[in-house]
């Protein structure tokens, strides 16, 4: 295979290691000036300073910051619809309840969702997709949820699926029919449980639709109790468990999570020090939504605690067309630096690799090592400050994955 | 000359007049669906809805919004270098004080606009308005200010006047040595002010170099008093007044502004309803800098109780190096929306027709009417509210300067 080198890079910047970050080693990253990186085959094969190596090929970084291709660990791409009219709504004082009443909030998307074919959901989760690849984003995590019954969810993840074959950026499944109550079950919670539990939970895991199971823990949503079900009893079919908790109301679920070991807790806003505790136990990564907190006007999570008590941080632009219909992770990013007080080389590894360990890709994805896969941003900015410091701007400049400028 | 019509305009969105709106009038924009727009030779002939007309050239809006050119009327777009390293520094805890102590601040870009050419300045400048002009921005102030000294301020403004020859975006200068008091004169800021009045104000006057003059009223930089003096010796010499006033302290700047017919009243986060009073009075427009509050982590201006007071708002993106590095000013246009909680009508009015009445172009610019110039957006966007939702997104799809596509 040719080896293609990467030349001229002003500064390398990335976390190590295979595994999620916390503490101070979220902070610690490695820093090379006047470096180059070689890769072969899709997988990086040596990394150094100075001269550059012989090689097939040459990308000229022109002495600008290299980091690992971004990865976005949370967002729900596929859906039918938009809703933008709940905005003027919302600014002009109405409820969330009163938008739902009005045939408004997630059910809205839900009958958008379900009224289109996968074709449909695939075309119109494209579009945006290749957006967030010039934004820099190499690896995107996909939630289903807006399906709401079997095979509307089966579609959903379906349309994932026809996406991997089209696109370059690598997308990670997760079903997540726990999302809400349908309407059919509204007198029916049990019955809508054993509905994914019985149906939908078995033909995900036989059909290999999806590698995590995530569920929304919430005030008027899902309980702990009812997510405890769904999670252990996807964890037994294989799928890794994950928790929307703590967004709106601390109700255990971050608590609930931790126990059972998932994966990865995500929004986390109204996160208690218990639910900190029980995700440093269950070994649990923290994926935080800052663009989520700051488009609702709601206060933001408290990442300094999480980091401090030896949480490693994720960030996920949370990408849906309700609470946040922004798929710029790297303002996400930015937001995070801003709002969470956490430094650019905490938010690096933020949206590297420890979002990589939230989705099971720590060991491949998310940092700039030998043997580790030739997923590369070149950005147009000489340093990684000033990364954070250009908000609102898009510094992608060239954007390499597995191996090829894409 | 030959005539083009934008066709098949799905919504087209514009504020009316040619005049500052204020109170219900900054939302009560036009609104046609179903509709074309002809222009000839740089200006709007004709307007309608329905069946397009003949003409030369024809251009289609694809069912789009289109709605007037944005105007950006607060930046400071003419610097030398950046100053990234201040953010890590201020997430880290240093204050304001101690990054000016340690070289850092306005002083640290002063230092380097004096170091840099003319054609320096406007090669940088140049670069940053190419990527407003591709956000929808067709109209641009910039004000000088990190010249602090006769020579380099005239540099700043020649190198605004070079920007213009090279490029469509039409600039509107701005004097502003009353931007800062220079090292050289720390003791003697007396002399600094007669500087600015008896050399600096007639240079500018005599060549053409601006039409406004800005001043920063604020704490430990300028007082009222001050202000005052130079802005009434600007308006002697046909220069209109503008006012940094109420940014962190309110210490009379806008009521002095609003008292001798300031043009405009800039940031405003800690406007009293006493500067209100004087704003609506003296016939000034609030230029607000959401962005800026957004970056710095401050609060934001009470835009809701200007409006309703009947002073018009207008926003601005405040792009500067050190505390809005942000040129973006759709994305200032979303933070306002979100954070003062006013309308997308509300907002259209502030980025368009009142943000050129703060620059003195609304009898020519800022509204989509017959007889304006033809400066015109095509948003990648089916409705007004979709462009304010899917905020961090780059929705601007064709751009029409003066009746060119750019």
């Amino acid at each position: 295979m040719p080896v293609t080198v990467i030349e001229n890079i002003g500064l390398l910047a990335t976390p190590v290691g295979r595994t999620a970050r916390s503490s101070k080693e979220q902070r610690d990253i490695q820093l090379r000036q006047n470096a180059w990186l070689a890769f072969e085959n899709g997988v990086i094969t040596a990394i150094g300073e100075g001269r550059t190596p012989a090689a097939d090929a040459h990308i000229d970084a022109c002495g600008k910051l290299v980091t690992p291709g971004l990865v976005d660990p949370h967002t729900h791409l596929v859906f039918g619809g938009w809703r933008q009219h709940e905005l003027a709504m919302k600014l002009k004082g109405v409820t969330y309840l009163e938008i739902l009443a009005a045939g408004g909030g997630i059910l809205s998307t839900v009958n958008k969702t379900r009224a289109a074919s996968m074709e449909e959901l695939a075309d119109k989760a494209e579009k945006e997709l290749e957006k967030m690849l010039r934004l820099g984003v190499t690896t995107c995590e996909c939630k289903s949820g807006y399906g709401l019954a079997t095979e509307e969810e089966m579609k959903m993840l379906h349309a994932v699926q026809l996406l991997r074959e089209r696109q370059p950026v690598e997308l990670v499944s997760t079903f997540m029919a726990a999302h809400a109550l349908p309407v059919e079950y509204s007198a029916d919670r049990e019955g809508y449980i054993r509905l994914i539990i019985d149906e939908m939970l078995p033909r995900v895991a036989e059909e290999h639709l999806a590698e995590f199971c995530d569920v929304f823990c919430e005030t008027g949503v899902f309980t702990p109790d009812e997510c405890r079900r769904i999670l252990l009893a996807a964890q037994q079919l294989g799928l890794a468990a994950k928790c929307h908790s703590d967004e709106i109301d601390p109700i255990g679920g971050t608590e609930m999570a931790g126990s059972i070991g998932a994966v990865s807790c995500e929004h986390l806003i109204r996160c208690q020090q218990s639910g900190i505790e029980a995700m440093k136990s269950g070994g649990t990564v923290a994926c935080l939504l800052p663009a989520t907190s700051f488009y609702l006007g709601a206060t933001f999570a408290p990442a300094r605690q999480m980091i401090d008590a030896g949480v490693p941080v994720a960030f996920g632009s949370d990408f849906n067309p309700g609470s946040c219909p922004c798929r710029n992770l790297p303002l996400a990013m930015n937001i995070g630096c801003y709002r969470y007080r956490m430094t650019p080389e905490e938010c690096l590894t933020a949206v590297t690799l420890n979002a990589a360990a939230a989705i099971h890709r720590a060991d491949r994805l998310g940092t700039l090592e030998v043997g580790k896969q030739a997923d590369i941003l070149i950005w147009d900015a000489p340093d990684l400050e000033y990364v954070f410091y250009r908000f609102g701007d898009s510094l992608a400049d060239t954007v390499i994955k597995n191996g090829a400028v894409v």
